[in-house]
Formats: structure tokens, C-alpha cells, sequence
């Protein structure tokens, strides 16, 4: 089970994350180590040839990994983690349809945690892209 | 040299990357296999503890390895070309600055092009973090 | 099913990889788009703290994506294939056991493969380490 | 100045890492976070077309990265540093000639240490391979 609500994270994307605002997010669920986050379709996140940027799936990416770390971190050690690193291949063309953000934790160590996200065009049974990342953990103070 | 200008790069930009109307980038320069191109400091790209947010830097260091290609090779070839990889480490917090990014072609092949970004802080000497990237080429039609 | 049989691919390690050789890399498996291979437990693949050292997981990753290649192209053009980017996230320290690799396409286009590998520690149910791979095939002549 | 010498490192490499001595590892030159190390060239590495095995290069570049790292820590912290994550970008076919890489520390943290490595076939201008990796320090008991 998630520690942290879809509520809560959105309230934190409303309070903290004015780009994930601009994108409009949308957390769908959240679960022990996992989380499905939404990007609406939208003329914004558009680049040459119609089809959607790639900065906009790597951010989708890196926000999704925030709220699956948040999903099986106390709220004080997840929401002050940061991404070290975020490795992003890019299979295919989105369509022009919502992307859906699979997260998942794959190692979720005392200091560092690793993940990884599959990106999908709503609806569409392949991968448009896969990012994998690292993110670390404030170190322990107790 | 560049193959192509600062001012056609900009109006490609108007054009078709409203992604890069919104974060304000502005190319400031272009060489032979070389960009640098800056990102404006502002609230909208900010995360929790005012620090800037990861999807920003990787959106502005795509952006730049666009223009990077487009100083190499012809127009129509540099245009059509499509990141496949795009691998961030993150190693610092970025300071309440603008963001200046360093774009250089590591080897300008054929089918492929290899690059790296390093993301600076204005005026001040050390990288917040490096990008390594890979842009597809379309398949020549000669 | 696969388009090669594991004989094939032993014969073809047996011929030109002697690195594979000396690791003693076994296939066990492969399917449509799939390849298991074991690299055996030895001294020689250790380092400091009676560890398996980092290079020998690699190397079994990126010989596990080769043969996944080849399950899924035409044998003269798998054959050619080369890797141009591996990306290895290590999780934890593997066990002193042999080392199972599972290798998957995430896909297969015409100009590049994008594959996926998952190291094992044998009769483990954690990963020891993931890699992501891109590996580019020859120009199509016909 | 770097904080080993080589010998040391040779001496380590005699202990504790049986890969390097399989591959004649030589290192030719520590600075303050930098190394030089060359890779012999010998049948031994060679893969399919007469090429230089990518997993053979990936070694060469951890193991530079891993002695880069202990030129800029104290002993004890730098032995027992692992890395996380190394990321490999293959440029071109490396000559039939020795490798030499080039090893750089892109930021010293004191949890994590993040590096680069080219590779080079020797006396040659240009790049066969780039490396990027982190390594992760042991946590500080003082």
C-alpha cells in the first residue's frame, strides 16, 4: 500500500510544482513502490511534426519518479529527495493522445533509490519511451 | 562556422517549440558543433526548496543538442533529427540564476549524432550537471 | 521463436568471442525476443571484498543483448549489429553464485534495437543490476 | 597532486582485481581526480570483425573511473567506493591498437563521486568511447 495519498500529492504538485500545474498532472493511482500519472494531451507540450516533446515525457518521467518514491518513503525522507540521475531512450512517436506514466521502484535502498518508468500513449499497448533513475535521500539524522 | 543562425534557430523556435517560448530560452550562441543557449531564472521552473526543477534543466539541455545538431549538419537533415537517448547527472543544486547550457557535438556520424551539455549556473564556475545525448538522423533519400 | 538456436549462438561464441570464452558464458535460453545466458561463479571475476565485479556484469549484459538480437533479426544482419549505448544501474552486491541474465527487446526497429537486461544472482528473486541498451544494425542494402 | 601513487594502485590491482590483470591494465598517470590507464592490445579482447569488445572497454573505463576516484579521497573511503551507475556511449570501432583512457572527476560529493572517462585508441585525436558513471561512497563513521 502507498504511504502518501493521490490527495496529498496533489496537494504538493499544487503548493510545490508550478510546472507539473503548467503540464496538468494528474495523479491516477499510487501503490507500494508504484505510481500511474497522466499527461493530458495539449498543443503546449508540441514540438516540429506535431508530435510531443521530449522534454515534456522526460518531465512527466521525473515527476512520476518523485510520487513513486513518495509512495514507499516516510513523507519527510521522500518529499526531500532528488534525482541524481535519469537515463531516457525514446522508442517511438507519442501519439497525439494523452501519455501514461507507469512508475516503479526497482531498489529502494536506505540511501539511494532506483526506479524505473514506462511511458505510453493512452490506450496504445506499446512503450513510447523508458527512463530509468536514480534518486537519492536526505542522509538520516536520528 | 555554424550552418545555420542564431535568427533562423529562433524563429524555428516561435514556429515550433512552444515548450521553448515558455521556459524563454534565448540561443546565444552557435560554432561548428557548438550552442549555448540560456535559460532565464523565474518561479515557473522552480521545484520545492526554490531550487530549479530537473525537468527544466533536461528540457533546456535537449533544446540545446537540438540547435547543436542544426550547426552541423544541412538544414532539412538537422531538422527532421529526433534524440533517441538523453542520459542527466545531476550534481549540485542549480543557484537562483539563470541556467547556462554548453552544447558540443562529441562525433557527428551519419545516421547518428552524439553530444554533451553542461549545464552551468550563470557566472559562476562549476557545471550543475552534465548530458549526454543521442540524435538520430533521418535516413538520407540521395 | 527465436530466428537462432542456441547451438548457433554457442558455435558463434566459440568463433569470435573469446572474452565469452574466458567467462565461461553459457545461453540457456532464448526465445522471440528473449535470451537467458549464465555467466559461472569464479575466482576470476572477482574484486575487492569477494565481490563480482562490475565489468564481468557488464559483459554478460551486453554479450545477453547480442544474443537477444539475434532472436529477433535476420542472422546477417543480428550478426552485424553493434552496441552504441549501454547504460548499467548496479542495485546491490551480487551473491557468490553464478550470475543469470535475462535479456528482452523493448524495440525492435529497423535501423536500432532497444533492449533491456536483468541480472540475477542464481536462485535469487532480487535484481542485482539493470542495464538499457541501444544497439544500431547495418544499413539495409537491399 | 593525486593522494595514491601508482604503484599502489598497481599493487591493488595485483590483490585484489584479477580482470585487470587478465586485461594488462598499465596505469600511466595520476593527477588530483584525473588517471590515464591503457589497455594493451591483445587478441584476447577482440570480438567479431577484428574489433575491440565493448565489454573490454567498458572495464577499462570503470577500473579508470575506480582509481580516479582514489586519487581525490583518503584511502580508506576510496577502496571502498562502488559504483551505481556507468553510462556508455560507443562512438566509432576502436583501431587495432592499444586503448588509453582518460579518466576525470566531474564533482567530488561526500556521498557520491561523479566521473567521466574517454576513450582513446592510442595516438589517435579522436574519441572511440565516452564513459559517465557515479560512485557511491561508504558512509562516514567519524
Amino acid at each position: 500500500m502507498s504511504k502518501i495519498t493521490v490527495e496529498k500529492c496533489q496537494e504538493l504538485i499544487e503548493a510545490e510544482y508550478p510546472l507539473a500545474i503548467y503540464w496538468g498532472f494528474r495523479i491516477e493511482d499510487l501503490g507500494a513502490g508504484t505510481a500511474r500519472v497522466r499527461m493530458p494531451y495539449s498543443p503546449k507540450i508540441l514540438r516540429l511534426g506535431g508530435t510531443i516533446a521530449g522534454p515534456a515525457l522526460m518531465g512527466l518521467a521525473d515527476f512520476t519518479m518523485y510520487f513513486t518514491v513518495l509512495t514507499a518513503y516516510e513523507y519527510e525522507t521522500g518529499v526531500q529527495s532528488v534525482s541524481t540521475n535519469l537515463n531516457t531512450t525514446f522508442f517511438r512517436r507519442p501519439r497525439q493522445k494523452d501519455v501514461v506514466a507507469h512508475g516503479r521502484i526497482q531498489k529502494a535502498g536506505r540511501r539511494m533509490c532506483f526506479l524505473e518508468v514506462e511511458l505510453m500513449s493512452d490506450e496504445q499497448p506499446e512503450a513510447v519511451a523508458h527512463v530509468t533513475g536514480t534518486y537519492a535521500l536526505p542522509p538520516q539524522t536520528a
